[in-house]
């Protein structure tokens, strides 16, 4: 069922109510559905990937043109190794298929959307579940739903998602920048820093989880940062420092690294890159400072100017850590090790939703369980809100074990 | 601190910093704060309900020339028995205070908000982290600061809310109608069922738990309906029938009770009337029907008109009730008890910052919990991500026991 044949207030009622059939399914009524869809996918999988073929061929015309970027591009190819693998597995796991999102895929979605379709008609699991828009301009109209739709996730550009926000009261999982902050502690260990920083810069330039933004404290600059940097340098990463980091790396860099440096402006420090470049900048440690205060200086750039996604710190102080793992008020917090570790996979998710920066519902990496919601049942047997408060029953409220 | 002297933006953006600050604060501290509020709130308590007095003053005259309804006037009032002490034991739980919402209250706000003020100064708590917006045409600014405002909790009218809803995108925990139902299988006892309408109905009317739909089971419209009717009509409760409802009690109940049935229009299943009102709904059993054909329609009777606060179903079969509870779209799902039962105090959560109808985050009664957010931490020892996957090392997820 697609948008071509009804309105969208059709097509969300539908959903609405499937939804609801879903959820008095039996779990093997549900799995029955996955496996099928699992299993279609295989039988399909030449299907796809011509299609997704077609998709990739456009899309490469229009990044030569310059209308897409080459992240993006880079995200479409479902055929890239281990790419239609990891779908599959994550079939097996969760209902969503991962979504490279925009109009560059409109044939791939075509082919996995009929196949699913296909797949679902001989399950338990209502065929109207999955609906697949593939023209713009209903999407207002769908906004429009919030009687219907209980949540939005957009998968797509930073105004994508803010175009989505402005123009819904429906709650949005909101998967936007991923601008993301490595600080390095004076006490760091310096081998570390250079495989820690390189992995997260170039492990996946164009992952919103890669690093962008390098906080270098003052007392690490001669010591640290020249080895860090040489190293990002000779794997072809654009360094945009400030004056102090540069300076202290024209001086103990060679000079034909030393002279490819570049200088930051403001706006490097709240820019999601997606490419090998990173802006670098020091942070003060005030002459009578205690062994905190350049910690705590880090911390508040990167609240005032990170997307509030994962932001790591290097350190070998424990305190330390503590601190800033407290104090930033990112989604991921990570201590000694690359920001490229925030994903839904790694964490044991299984198929990744997204990662969202909202600071509710689910924050961070999400999978399923990012999707579900509760509800209170109370199994009673005459018990009335009048029989409780003055001079009749107790309220008794206790922790019950949570295992067995 | 409030919007008199400063901006929208920095008040925001003062809450947002103190936010950080005390999320590294000690529980100590932030429990001296709570003791502070608590003891200066009891200090001042003259000060507060004389204020109050005021307010009620002018709402009970603007309630006499029907500005006000009377089930928000009944809601202001902080003297009213056991308001002031359920308050103040809330205090000790948590840092929000209830709420009655509404500019019916700005004088009782400013003596709390000056209250508390005071007693966190002297406290680790920074005072920066309460805010008291007393004029209105702020607000439209205050919704424009996403970046500084995590969520947005509206205590008001319907409209109040709605019109958060389309005019920001910060994330909103909705607290809207309650348009609250029960449903009358019949294999219900007939006793149980009396005494819980009489408790849903009449308890508090103006409550958002209250029930305002009956559905009834064509097949105990005249075993189990005439006494629940004859009691509620006993206690002054108007009864707005459909026609089967209607004919059932007239052909049981007495003249004099008969004769004041009412006729209920389509808009009566979606109203929350707030006051002694209750929609009579005849559930039809089809002549083939199974045990469960006339719960599937109330099922899909209350997903279509319900505002998935809290419905209740009062039935003797186990799995008739597990249908409705699985079936039922709501916050929270009864079997033989009241919707008066949904309530954040009775399920012992502390003070209840209010009643969400949204389907993520926190639905049903709020309370502390229900704001709370988790962030990842990852203590590493340079791991990266470029160490796992092909060749390398591999990811290991295992399930570890909750307690202990």
């Amino acid at each position: 069922m697609s948008l071509t044949d009804s309105s969208p207030l059709e097509v969300a009622k539908a959903a609405s109510i499937s939804s609801r059939n879903l959820a008095i399914l039996s779990t093997e009524a549900r799995n029955d559905a996955l496996t099928a869809i699992h299993g279609a996918l295989q039988e399909t999988k030449d299907i796809i990937l011509a299609a997704n073929a077609k998709d990739l061929e456009l899309a490469t015309k229009a990044a030569e043109d310059g209308e897409l970027s080459q992240s993006v591009l880079k995200r479409l190819d479902l055929g890239r190794k281990g790419k239609w693998e990891d779908m599959l597995q994550g079939v097996l796991d969760v209902r969503d298929l991962e979504d490279p999102g925009g109009k560059e895929t409109t044939l791939s979605f075509r082919a996995i959307s009929t196949t699913i379709s296909n797949a679902l008609t001989n399950t338990l699991v209502p065929n109207a579940s999955i609906q697949l828009v593939t023209a713009r301009d209903v999407i207002a109209s769908l906004l429009d739903l919030d009687k219907h739709i209980d949540l939005v996730i957009p998968r797509g550009s930073n105004e994508l998602v803010r175009y989505i926000k402005d123009n819904t009261r429906i709650p949005v999982l909101g998967h936007a920048d991923g601008i993301c902050s490595t600080y390095i502690h004076k006490d760091a260990d310096p081998e570390m820093a250079v495989k820690i920083l390189v992995d997260a810069k170039l492990g996946y330039p164009a992952a919103c989880n890669a690093v962008e933004t390098l906080l270098v404290d003052e007392a690490a600059l001669s010591t640290i940062l020249p080895a860090v940097a040489s190293a990002l340098l000779e794997k072809g990463v654009s360094l945009r420092c400030d004056a102090e980091s540069k300076s202290a790396l024209a001086a103990s860099l060679p000079k034909n690294e030393s002279t490819i440096l570049q200088d930051a402006t403001e706006e490097d420090y709240t820019t999601e890159f997606l490419a090998p470049i990173l802006a670098i900048k020091t942070i003060p440690t005030p002459p009578d400072a205690s062994a905190s205060t350049s910690c705590s200086l880090a911390i508040a750039h990167i609240n005032a100017h990170s997307s509030k996604h994962t932001d790591a710190i290097l350190t070998s102080s424990p305190e330390i850590a503590n601190q800033f793992q407290s104090g930033v008020d990112s989604a991921c917090v990570f201590w000694n090790t690359s920001t490229r570790m925030a994903d839904g996979m790694r964490f044991g998710f299984g198929t990744e939703v997204g990662i969202s920066t909202n600071k509710i519902h689910a924050r961070g990496p999400v999978g399923l369980e990012g999707l579900m919601i509760y509800k209170y049942r109370i199994n009673g047997c005459g018990q009335v809100a009048g029989d409780y408060g003055e001079g009749g029953k107790r309220w008794r409220h206790e922790r019950l074990p949570l295992d067995g």
